[in-house]
């Protein structure tokens, strides 16, 4: 199965090398699953066990260093060469007294890789601080530095093979969407509706599968829709509420999220009507703005003074880059479209803007992904822009 | 919604007191989500930021500490009084030049607690190096202390209530293995039979509604039965293959796995069937041994002797305890049943036995969650033991 051809697992590789010479460092030590998916095609659900992809600046590819029964796994997914396919003993898994990182010290020493100046994403999910101090005690001297987020920029531009997962992502969101819609009803349990939204994210479409998403679906309801990270529960929805609707297409691991809200019953508050079309307005007018050359600021101030008007103010950033990823986030953790971020935008740079704005009694949220394009943006999904209604 | 009574989180919370008076602790911070949950109720899928509980020895009632747009779904989940949940501001968020542990050390300062004895969570997840090198930077005469497994050791003896959601998970996870059975056929992508059983896992019964569980569904075939974790594709299933069959159920965070093997077609091959007799005695004769008083080491023992009669031994270990948690894994990382673990099995202890072993063109597994009871175990569901046939 190529998902990506070997070119350009190399086209990757060169340009992380280059931001390793600039950045003064002969060795990565990446722990990040996306990391670790982008330069050599593993993709299992391991990253529950240390595993580690070393990129070593004067060798022609990378290593996969991970638990020994993960080794066919890697063999499987990987365009690396056998013997840069390294396992170690299950005996280090979970235990008290060893760790995979002092076989990964060991694995440094005897090449006298130690030596050399070693980075360690120190600030992904899965790096934690025993492994940091495991490899600090197998290696009292060496002064590790940080390269968390040096690879994470080098994805930050898509290839068009890239883009053409993103789409596919935007298509099975839509489809994902469209199984909320349909599902929620007054009467119908959480759990229900959450299932149907599961089961289309899944089975993408007839031309491609899909994906499991980074995050699972959000789909509160009530006063739920002010806790924005709460999961559901195995209560009916009810008439007359509104429901906040955030779910992911997955396509080989990238994402296309998607943010709807929906209104259960005929006649929704005027209040959150107006809402709703002041947000959609402001969405709108902030995707246009979006071209090649202006600034992440830059794009949030257009909605910041947009939504000024109506006296409102949103604390948050309002969207963030993204594509590849693992659980617990789909975010790519660079650029933020906020104040003070002033990250260039570029063609092919992707993002989720989100939009939402919380009143006392629920709120209304709306959001795109999309890419950069040479004149503007492009969107992944097609789904109306609006206050939907059930 | 009352998933535990108060009464049993001050239960929870005296036992984690008497063993942070064993360990000599005064304040812990804890940033496992299940840790969190155990302690506080606190449940949503907001821990891609940072957050911790903190237990303070000499206070009735933990702090929750995190992002602030979760605060409110700390309100909703958590039992604590509202002066003990503490928000942060968004601008700490994926941000290079601050850092929510900054926040975290204010804290500590402001109470004047940073003189007091901290454990820190560091071999947990969540809880990534940075973190560390941010606490210690703004502390930087503190030494912190591991306080990792603390918690999951008080965590690992369950109550009666635990213990329902547990059942309700292995009942789960019986409509779960048979949704993968019976949408599992020559011709059907991977992915569309995936959709059924995670359909199966969120909908639950007619009683109570599936959550998330903390691994997504393995439902490997032909050579990629040789390496476990795996996720789907949208190849179609063949005939006359085996598939592996891992998933689990899940009720408030509470999982219970099962795993299968299933061979599509009339006709196994005898080396398969025999292999899968000689596995699925194996399992019952170690279960069979299970009782309070012996070690982990024994039973582990009991399926080696076993194993060895066919010339057979597994490199792994047998099973964990587990329970309570979130993504990337449902293993409470406390016990495992292996040579070297002496840990004494206690009633009410709860486990997932998982046997598997592979020959050159496949393998069969086959498993059980269980609890100890007062004189053996008691499984959570209840599937035919032996090589399925779809």
């Amino acid at each position: 199965m190529n998902i990506f051809s070997k070119a350009e697992f190399e086209q990757r590789l060169m340009h992380t090398k280059a931001s390793m010479e600039k950045h003064g460092l002969e060795i990565l030590l990446l722990a990040d699953p996306a990391n670790m998916n982008y330069l050599t095609g593993y993709d299992g659900w391991s990253f529950y066990t240390p595993q580690l992809v070393a990129v070593v600046l004067d060798e022609a590819e990378p290593y996969w260093i991970g638990r020994g029964m993960d080794a066919n796994g890697a063999k499987h997914t990987c365009y690396l060469a056998e013997d840069h396919i390294i396992g170690y003993p299950d005996n280090l898994v979970q235990t008290a007294d060893n760790h995979p990182m002092r076989f990964v010290a060991d694995f440094l020493k005897r090449r006298r890789w130690e030596q050399r100046s070693i980075g360690l994403e120190k600030d992904v999910y899965y790096f934690n601080a025993r492994w940091l101090e495991e490899l600090q005690l197998a290696l009292p001297n060496k002064d590790f530095l940080d390269c968390s987020l040096l690879v994470n920029w080098v994805r930050s531009i898509k290839s068009e093979t890239e883009i053409k997962y993103m789409m596919r992502a935007g298509k099975i969101a839509e489809l994902a969407m469209q199984a909320a819609v349909d599902n929620i009803s007054p009467g119908v349990r959480e759990c229900d509706a959450v299932a149907e939204v599961y089961r289309a994210q899944i089975r993408g479409t007839r031309e491609f599968g899909g994906d499991y998403p980074a995050i699972v679906p959000m789909m509160p309801t009530g006063e739920k829709t002010s806790a924005p990270h709460l999961t559901w529960t195995d209560e009916p929805y009810k008439d007359e509420q509104a429901v906040n609707l955030e779910l992911s297409g997955c396509c080989h691991r990238y994402h296309s999220p998607l943010a709807r809200t929906a209104y259960i019953g005929k006649n929704p508050p005027r209040q959150l009507q107006t809402l709703a079309d002041n947000v959609v307005d402001g969405l709108n007018v902030t995707l246009e703005s979006i071209k090649p050359g202006i600034t992440c600021e830059e794009v949030e101030l257009v909605w910041r003074k947009h939504i000024a008007r109506f006296g409102l103010e949103k604390e948050s950033r309002i969207g963030y880059s993204l594509g590849l990823n693992y659980p617990p986030d789909w975010g790519e953790h660079t650029m933020s479209l906020r104040p003070g971020d002033r990250t260039v935008l570029q063609p092919n740079m992707t993002f989720h803007m989100i939009l939402g704005m919380w009143l006392d009694d629920g709120g209304f949220e709306c959001s795109e992904s999309f890419r950069i394009t040479e004149t503007g943006y492009q969107t992944f999904a097609d789904f109306p822009r609006k206050l939907l209604q059930i």
